[in-house]
């Protein structure tokens, strides 16, 4: 083994420090040792923490060898992994490698007879493997993987020069591992903590839309429309494009009519057209919306969704009469989604309209009700059959 | 500097990678080569990413030197990042370390009068801080830090192997800081998910509190009292102490009356007392809220607390007549804070209990309605003056 080759392994192992994918590391050294250091083939046996086993990662090497079935994971009970996860043993292997040779000879050694047992099956798990070195890794004092090397060309054995090479390689793979899992696990309880918030906000929402005895369903569809919106107008607009945007709309959207927590059911459920001193009191629920989620320094931008979903593009909407680009795009998207799905549902006094005549209302008032582009985008949709 | 110390350095700068705290591993390292190396004094000029300055880290070394006024940060203009930070000042320097008694000649070189003066702006500098080896690392292409060394004893040259280590154990360091810094930004973020779920949750559970006229700040009131008892009894058993136990009990008790917006207003607001069948609508609310939350995987032991908090000791309560131990802990806890809220609170049909005389009452019921040993923690809180 050249010096070159060892600067490369080093600094694969010092740059897998910022890999965070642990199968991709394996990969990587397996794959660098075989082709580098002309191991006939290399293997990687690596805990699997969760399910509590280890995980057997061969190449195929220069051999071609296969792994035998049912090899392909370890249990605790395997040899192997018993053998280096007990401390004792560590008196029957130097500088952190069992060599397959010199472990020969300590079967002839005067040994406890439960050390010689298992030591048998190790060897016969190596001759098997075709494996003339292994090199456990650990961290702390946990067995975190097994490297195992084949043969050296024309069979000549591995230097000790070369075996503390391995086993300083092995400490660094296992850190870097061990950094690896450390990443996955904080990464994943990331995406559970967003998918907590995303579903209590739905279940809740629901469950005020449910109040409203004529929405049934009416929140979820108006989310689901203006993410549609947003993703295909991304497509002209760099800010919409932005997973911050679509993580906004998708909140503001789910809360546009949370404020109607605070509308007198007699007038959410009134069965008929709502005098104008009730209508008024409807009309608060964008700005009540806004009132309760104010305390939320995450949710600003959402907040503009629910205040100004009822803002219309010639500013005769409400709460504030705002006009053209003065209503903010989140509120400009959800008040053509949040148009269509009234305009489409039933109440009690008025039928709700087929779709094709909603969408031809809403193209017809771009410009007056509607922001001219998102109700360009939502006839483009309507049209690809995707509303 | 032998041997022994460059494996102690090594070994060092590779379980930083575990090390997920920038500051503490620049300490560290600086600490070590000061000590080991018997280099008089070193330093590290660490990027502050969020600020965007660079932020200067000296050791005290042997001559106990003190750094200048107003160095202790330094922004993008300063000669050293500057010098450092442009890629085609790389031709002044050899092998990644810029040492002083080399650069001194490149200034009699006919070099480009800019290079020129920022060079000698950087000696200058050097010699301020008595800095004889000054060595740049990166991430990609970005100046992460400058490792700065002073003198070797007797006034020694470095020598090119010495160089080369260091050199070395700068990038390491570097790849260890990016490392710390993605791990920061991926625990400040978890932090943010966590705290945007808790605020909007609060902010849901006041909205649909208000609409129960006189229970204003109940939710609140009820969530911090339960916390409290929680905290004492992690002191006695052991799944109490867990903090996933306190992240369930904290959501529990802000949804427990969740269930209410499926509650008739006039229920709800009535000035009196409820007769059987207004009574038997309003006890559906546990079982309401925690329908609503069923579909929320995460909330499943939330939801015990959401469902039973209306059980009794006795198995006299709803909505399933629960008694002792089936009544999950998370419930019994809430049980107490929830009903002390409401005896202490003031109703249009009665007057609020005194503190005193509702603690009173709880301490009678206790193996009646309540749990013994939480209503025990209770009373205990109580006479610490912390109910």
């Amino acid at each position: 083994m050249t010096v070159n080759y060892k600067k490369e392994l080093e600094s694969a192992a010092k740059s897998m420090i910022l890999v965070h994918e642990a199968d991709l590391l394996i990969k990587m050294i397996v794959r660098t040792i075989v082709q580098k250091v002309k191991v006939s083939h290399a293997g990687v046996l690596l805990q699997d923490k969760e399910k509590d086993t280890y995980i057997l990662n061969f190449s195929r090497g220069a051999k071609g060898l296969r792994i035998p079935q049912g090899f392909a994971r370890m249990d605790k009970d395997n040899p192997l992994i018993r053998f280096f996860g007990e401390r004792k043993n560590k008196a029957f292997f130097e500088h952190g490698a069992l060599v397959y040779k010199e472990a020969k000879k300590i079967l002839d050694r005067d040994i406890p007879s439960d050390s010689k047992q298992l030591l048998r099956k190790v060897l016969y798990q190596m001759e098997m493997f075709d494996v003339q070195v292994t090199i456990p890794s650990y961290f702390r004092e946990e067995l975190l993987g097994v490297l195992l090397l084949g043969n050296k060309p024309r069979g000549k054995a591995f230097l000790r020069e070369e075996l503390d090479f391995f086993t300083a390689l092995a400490s660094d793979v296992a850190m870097a591992i061990r950094n690896a899992w450390l990443f996955k696990e904080l990464e994943a309880e990331l995406e559970k903590k967003h998918h907590l918030f995303i579903h209590t906000t739905v279940a809740l929402a629901a469950a005020i839309d449910a109040k409203d005895h004529y929405t049934h369903g009416h929140t979820a569809r108006v989310t689901k429309i203006s993410i549609d919106i947003a993703k295909r107008l991304g497509q002209r607009i760099k800010e919409v494009s932005e997973e911050k945007f679509l993580e906004d709309l998708h909140i503001a959207s789910l809360l546009h009519d949370i404020g109607k927590i605070g509308v007198p059911e007699a007038i959410l459920n009134k069965e008929g057209p709502l005098d104008s001193e009730e209508k008024k009191k409807m009309q608060e629920h964008s700005i009540l919306g806004a009132t309760i989620l104010q305390p939320i320094q995450e949710l600003q931008r959402s907040i503009l969704g629910v205040k100004y979903h009822h803002e219309k593009y010639d500013g005769s909407g409400y709460p504030e009469g705002l006009k053209s680009d003065e209503i903010p795009l989140i509120a400009a998207i959800i008040a053509v989604a949040d148009s269509f799905d009234a305009m489409t549902s039933d109440r009690p006094y008025r039928k709700g309209l087929p779709v094709d005549r909603a969408v031809e209302e809403i193209r017809s008032l771009s410009g007056k009700q509607f922001h001219p582009l998102v109700t360009e985008i939502f006839c483009e949709l309507y049209k690809e059959g995707k509303i």
